[in-house]
């Protein structure tokens, strides 16, 4: 992979985007959930790529107002028919049982079974994902078809599922940069098959953490791979301390559809997250769209709940609950595609690479402008029209007052932040300015 | 009527229509002034629906930069052509004298008859309102085809009027409330046989007078029926604490016809009253227009005056000045529409409904979401999409930070306050928030 | 020329129009450059219409970070072919030679001499204007279609210019008014045969110094006649203590063409000249548009460079750089108009005078309107609408609460501030302000 401050060439994209297809592929058929080895073997696939720190919390464990569930495993699920074939089969699909379902072994008539099925009506082929975490309940989900075509009768419906007690489980991965404050990647673990939401997020967030490590860090940065609600919940309330030391953070789900990006703001609004990413996605190249803050969605949920009102905003491509494949079937490997993660891939790096970057200078000549020509930084005829590195250098000389970062200058100037910082990197190397950040 | 809380069904709504016209087309014969028996019949009238003190204040009282006028009152107007015919009179319509004329009594040419004329061309048949409060004066109000059809030759003009020295008077309406804070609402009641200008606002905050009568209410309620700008000066000259104590205001005129809702604002711009209009109106279903202040217009001038600068704006349907029927005799009871009356009412009602329940919470969860489910305040089966009551139950949640009133958590959220409001009072019996307003 | 507060009549324009063009056209044939004879010339020549003093600095001064050049005198240049006929003669153009070009005296090969030729292809009738201050170098400028017809062969090519210690002179034209706070009024004076850029600002900036020496001055005046950037610099190292007395400026540059207004403003964005040039635009009943600041351009560069963040904006018509004239000889006094030019120098005026009126009243009655009427101050017969005379006067007493001045009363209520004054000053004769600013 290309490293956060070059540009993802198109034949890099290709690659990159290829072999985070194929890491999304390895764990696409791991039946997850929110506690049991699903996830944990899941993480365990990770682990392989970083260094990731595995953290177990013993259910009944209190959390704020929430208690950390019991592990759920399954083993085998379906429905026969009376002629005893598997009509639902979860050895076909993991998303045929209501994720975390308790075990059940009966028989039924289909009207006994029918308020256990789950199905799309308007997509008659897709099956849908359910969960039911919180009450206790067993239920199938299955294509509409598969519906129509169950005739009258009994049915063997079993789930052979273990709910006891047991941990949840998280990854960590923690990369130490000079300064004690963090930046936040988080990434939701928990769903079973499901590709866009949120294998993307977890091979995108894998490979920028893998990016990183290469590199000498300004913050530490702290990669959560979670259980979602539950997991950021429990991450929260056992490292409050880690918590106010985040500065900046990133929530990653759905970022490997076709779709342009779309960025949910922090609930603070003007955090310098959500300034670094409207940056980048302006000059990405790419359809984006900023979002404002609401209190329904991933993990931002509850980062951004008020008594932490963390700077954490949420990186999409499709908006969750918009597109029609979004908790079905159809969110599989077809519809995560290779050039759509690399770009994610790079849009985050590019984020990253601004918060780094993102500092103050003070001009050291604040009264008229330096002569650039002497030092070779201007044109040396006069009368035409001047270059964008040029007026990149104008721009970070006036606004480097001592009030501007580099961040504000290139909002300012409309230019790209890369051509202020390049610009600001040079004009310090020739002395006309000294960092004050 | 229905109360506040309800939204007032179609049923109602022309049954409650057809009351305010009725109301209107009673007192529209009379002929008002600032002074006189017309305003003080047409307070009576009111008086009869709810508890109207009136008061009176002497001719030459001095009232900040102004002096009360003397009082006005009128038996008999005309004009006679030589053959005797009451060619203008006043027995037929009371917008044919000048109002406030001074008594007159002669016989003219039509050529000195002439600058004492008053008509519309533009509109042949209508008869202007016009006035001469403060410059001692006389004439007649016509059609324009009535001065057409006048011949050469003399005329007599009477005007059967008396000057003298007597009393202004004004009603005032007072529900008191839990708190010394007041609400002030304010109509002109001097305007003779015209039906949208304000008979429409007369019987609106009328009506709204009545039905917060049956109410307990957080708010003290000052209802003001006056006379326009002396009234209003009048008042406020002689009561400068309750003046202090007025939170929220609002002027009520022209709110009869068919056309859509504007709110002009308060001088302030972002008063909470201001807020409250701008959000009934986003979600009132008919089309509205916001407006800027101006110091032009009804008696939110004086209310507005930098002396005093109240947090008072004005609803109209059509502005003032903007219809052709303005200021004339088309301004009749056909004019005002008993649909448009009762959905003003409705929209006053709910605008106060804001004011009433306008309130700040605490979390008492602020860290990571409360467990709703186990509340049953949440959705049982995950992966489906929300509602927009459990929506509203998260926003209120996020935002209940000590910092937010529920009118910015709906502005914020884009939901209607009564959503949010709805929320707020499940979640606070549930226990997860405290008022704290 | 007409006096600041009358409007600029149509005959008035087109006599004021043929007077500036008469004066660039004197100016036109002068080689200027940033130092020598030809700026001085230029200077003498403005100094027959208006008090001007001459500055003279010594070539090495060090001002800032630069050093006041050498002096460039030149007498002759050309390029003569094999035949002895001159192919290219400053004779005929001053923008022929290449600004500041070193002396050169050499025959040289068609091959050799072409990195010394300047020329536009997309104009192949135009010659360019280039410089080379702060570079040794020398070159000829032409048209595309000389440099296509010239042969292979030998030329002579010869620049009998001087580079010698001397002096950079620049004029300042001071009217003492009775504050000690200055307006700047700054044009570049360095430009050769280019008539908008920048013969329009001279004489538009000395008809209005001469306009402003009839009058009785609330603001010091400052006109700076200087060579761009150098000149600029020289004079804030040179008179740092006047700069911190500037409340105000404008440089003036292309302000001849026939294209709309463009105002840049002050790198403060809202500095009350920034404001006084948005209220004339909006009114002169030209196309006119607002640029934000940047830090290319004229001498706002250096102006509002951060250690002086000077409030001065930069009015042109056409941007400089944005039509294909500029910088090339088509810039002649064919591209400057009689009327353009008069109505730039009347929105000059125009905003003079909003700095020179704006002020801040106290409403002495500001319970309630004062009552206008019986000062004859409103109409007299009331029903109808009122004029934007009785309407500027309500905005006046409104707002003058002793927190806005009479600028902040014309943007609010989107009246002229010439409305807004004149209401003012009615007013304050009859006692109902007082001028508190």
């Amino acid at each position: 992979m290309t490293g956060p401050e070059q540009k993802l060439e198109p034949k890099d994209l290709a690659a990159t985007g290829r072999n985070l297809l194929a890491f999304a592929a390895e764990m696409y058929p791991i039946c997850r959930s929110i506690t049991g080895k699903g996830i944990r073997q899941t993480l365990e696939t990770i682990q392989r790529q970083i260094p990731l720190e595995l953290h177990h919390v013993n259910s009944g464990t209190q959390v704020f107002d929430w208690e950390v569930p019991q592990e759920w495993n399954i083993k085998d699920a379906y429905i026969k028919d009376a002629a005893g074939n598997r009509v639902v089969d979860f050895q076909k699909h993991n998303l045929h049982v209501l994720n975390y379902s308790s075990p059940v072994h009966q028989t039924l008539s289909l009207t006994e079974l029918r308020p256990h099925l789950h199905t799309i009506p308007e997509h008659a082929d897709w099956i849908p994902y359910r969960t039911s975490y919180y009450k206790r309940d067993w239920g199938f989900c299955l294509t509409h078809n598969q519906l129509l075509s169950l005739q009258e009768g009994n049915y063997e419906v079993r789930i052979d599922s273990t709910l006891e007690d047991g941990q949840l489980t998280y990854g960590e991965c923690f990369l130490p940069g000079t300064l004690k404050d963090e930046v936040l990647i988080s990434v939701h673990a928990c769903h079973p098959s499901l590709a866009n939401d949120n294998l993307s997020g977890l091979t995108v967030a894998t490979a920028l953490a893998a990016m990183l490590r290469e590199r000498t860090l300004r913050y530490s940065y702290r990669f959560l791979f979670i259980p979602g609600t539950i997991g950021a919940i429990t991450w929260l309330a056992r490292n409050r301390d880690a918590a106010k030391r985040v500065c900046h953070g990133l929530v990653l789900t759905c970022v490997g559809d076709a779709g342009g990006f779309h960025y949910k703001k922090s609930r603070r609004g003007d955090a310098e997250i959500d300034r670094a990413m409207a940056q980048v996605l302006k000059h990405c190249g790419e359809p984006s769209e900023i979002l404002e803050f609401s209190p329904y969605g991933y993990d931002e949920r509850q980062y951004c709940s008020p008594g932490f009102n963390l700077p954490v905003g949420c990186l999409m491509r499709s908006v969750w609950g918009s597109f029609p494949e979004y908790h079905t079937s159809a969110d599989n490997l077809d519809f995560i595609r290779p050039e759509p993660l690399a770009r994610s891939l790079g849009l985050c790096a590019a984020a990253v690479d601004i918060l780094e970057k993102n500092r103050r200078y003070l001009n050291q000549n604040p009264c008229c402008e330096p002569q650039l020509g002497k030092r070779n930084l201007y044109r040396a005829t006069g009368g035409g029209s001047i270059h964008e590195e040029i007026n990149a250098r104008l721009w970070v000389l006036n606004f480097s007052d001592g009030e501007h970062s580099l961040l504000d200058i290139a909002e300012r100037s409309g230019l790209p932040f890369t051509a202020i910082s390049s610009a600001a990197e040079l004009l310090a190397t020739n002395g006309l300015l000294v960092d004050i950040s």
